[in-house]
């Protein structure tokens, strides 16, 4: 029998995982300049520092690192990441898993609570990676309003009180796509609303380290008293992505269905990569690593927000206090599809904002990065950019 | 609201995640002897090794490394795997996915292909992750019968028949949890039958390696033209665990829609631990290696044969010629989870067989693994055991 009988499984009926793939593979040309993606700065990875740990730790605990480890983590990684979430975050949290990435903390959580049809709220415009996850777990998705001020608390009540949902799926600080950071007050909102109708919160809160500007504000998880915010971390951001550390914490009951899922997604996350990440919280490296790191990304957002400032009226973006995204909106008759294709003809690239909505449209936004460009790149790439709105406007 | 009201998804209706989890903290215990768990020795983890791989590969390219990878996986990994799979196994995939531990590739095929209430046909006993792989995605498992050489082809056809089943799903060689291995003639006969009624067959094929007598035989990926199978590897037997890679081989079109699926269950596998194995493949450390682990655990095997073999005839087991474990079958009217608890008294453990069958029951059988304990360990355990049974017969 021919194979192209075979069916696959429903679940992907709504998922082409190809919106932006086109877009990664012309930024791979040589001589692009990229402000896709939301890669680190290379001058961000600790190359040196990772090598130097895991010559520490296999010598140190070579066997067991390399022997099966318990899907509940590491458990010197445990123990480090509970004294890092309440020195760090003032977060007590009932349980802590390491994950491969917070990519698998999502994963795991619609694998525990999403039934095919449930309502899930999310931003609009939000994180690809994790909408489709959700898409692939069959869940409704449900845009909520935000404004400057991230989710709007009243648009949150609405549809909780419309739609029941079974969970709220947000990125409160230096929100991706936007670069958005949820106010204070609003925080407690949400941690209120959620425990008023029961409503699973995933707060997903990998950019929190990345701070140029303001003040640190608690995470929507300490606000919690009852358990219906689950907190999703991640050292992508602060250490290095290609290692996939990630944790999740939590109620236990959660955390627990969660470790469960984990069992048969990958039995645990690599004993390495998690030793690594435990050195680097123990030896206390982190705090001199996220300010080197903040130093060069300011600089590289400040250098963006030059040319944005110079633009045209008409040309609006976000100003994010930290993170890696800012968000333009161009005058509403213009097309960032099509602008893209002339910027790519000119050697820069960047993310149609119209892919992040859950329902499309929005065709006059986009997003830009600037941690993985220098700040020559941003200068050239920026000014092409400017160019060529500016020449579309006119 | 109480978080006691949270209703977790309906796929975990019927999973515990519970079964041989407090045989697991039962053998934590010290002085225990544990024929229980699927560990490889100590001995078998090549520690310095993979520090040296480590260093290098992290000199050579650490920012490469520690930066975000392509879920298709690390380029040269999927190069050099392509060419050890040529070697290695004379296969000739379409198309090849690095992934977290062979676990996941189950978990990404189940993504992929199963929709709830299909039908999957499943050795029975079979190895216990990936059976709660398969009820997560709300599989109905349907056993297949077997013999000393595996699957039984008129079974399996009947099954196909009857059920019309969308996957089975087969450990060929060395099989978790018997030990037995799918004649050649079987083989062939699998992957013609998957061709001819359209079932896809996921091969895994964990053990291959580890064969300490007769011939290596052909993987049923081998023989499989159209592209029904695909072939689910590992490195946690040959290389380490702890470090979670294995790959998927076969058709580009289903390995793309695992891809898709794996961008939101990790986004790519670890480039650290992808690189150790790109190294291992391109140094030529595996048949080395291989060989070393095989003679050990070929004596080790050897030590527990020998007390088997001298037990009163009631006492049947298999005879495998590699992997990890044997499987014993104990007169009709004796318990094997009675007699654990006899034997963990005695500080011997092992898993009782009834947990590997997708129905329960054959509460008289049981898993011995021989791979993590010493010589001196098997003697002595095996005469507890071995005293007990007698003792439970007369």
């Amino acid at each position: 029998m021919d194979l192209s009988v075979l069916k696959y499984a429903s679940r992907f009926d709504h998922v082409s995982g190809s919106a932006i793939r086109e877009i990664f593979k012309v930024i791979a040309q040589p001589g692009m300049i990229s402000f896709a993606g939301g890669n680190p700065s290379p001058s961000a990875l600790p190359d040196r520092m990772v090598a130097e740990i895991c010559s520490e730790v296999l010598s140190e605990n070579g066997k067991k690192i390399l022997q099966y480890g318990a899907t509940e983590g590491y458990p010197p990684l445990v123990e480090s990441l509970k004294a890092f979430l309440k020195s760090h975050l003032n977060l007590q949290a009932d349980s802590v898993l390491p994950v491969t990435g917070s990519t698998q903390a999502m994963d795991l959580l619609c694998k525990a609570l999403i039934n095919k049809g449930d309502n899930v709220l999310v931003e609009d415009p939000s994180f690809l990676g994790n909408i489709q996850c959700l898409r692939l777990y069959e869940a409704n998705l449900i845009p909520v309003n935000s404004d400057e001020n991230g989710l709007i608390p009243e648009s949150l009540e609405e549809c909780i009180l419309r739609y029941h949902p079974k969970m709220l799926y947000t990125i409160p600080t230096f929100q991706n796509p936007t670069g958005r950071t949820l106010s204070l007050e609003r925080r407690k909102k949400v941690a209120e609303l959620a425990q008023q109708y029961g409503v699973i919160v995933a707060e997903d809160d990998p950019y929190r380290d990345l701070r140029y500007s303001g003040e640190n504000l608690p995470a929507i998880k300490t606000f919690d008293r009852e358990g219906w915010v689950v907190y999703l971390g991640s050292f992508s951001k602060i250490i290095s992505p290609g290692i996939r550390v990630g944790y999740m914490a939590g109620d236990s009951g959660i955390i627990r269905k969660c470790t469960i899922g984990k069992q048969s997604s990958d039995v645990h996350t690599a004993n390495l990569t998690q030793a690594i990440v435990d050195r680097f919280i123990r030896k206390d490296l982190l705090p001199d690593h996220i300010r080197s790191i903040c130093a060069d990304y300011c600089l590289q957002m400040n250098k963006m927000n030059q040319f944005l400032n110079r633009m045209p009226e008409a040309v609006t973006h976000t100003n994010p206090e930290g993170g890696l995204f800012i968000w333009v909106s161009l005058p509403d008759q213009m097309n960032a599809l099509d602008l893209l294709r002339q910027a790519v003809d000119k050697k820069v690239a960047y993310v149609p904002g119209t892919h992040f909505f859950v329902n499309g449209g929005h065709l006059n936004t986009l997003r830009l990065n600037f941690s993985n460009s220098t700040l020559e790149q941003i200068a050239t790439g920026m000014q092409t950019l400017c160019d060529l709105i500016e020449n579309n406007i006119f």
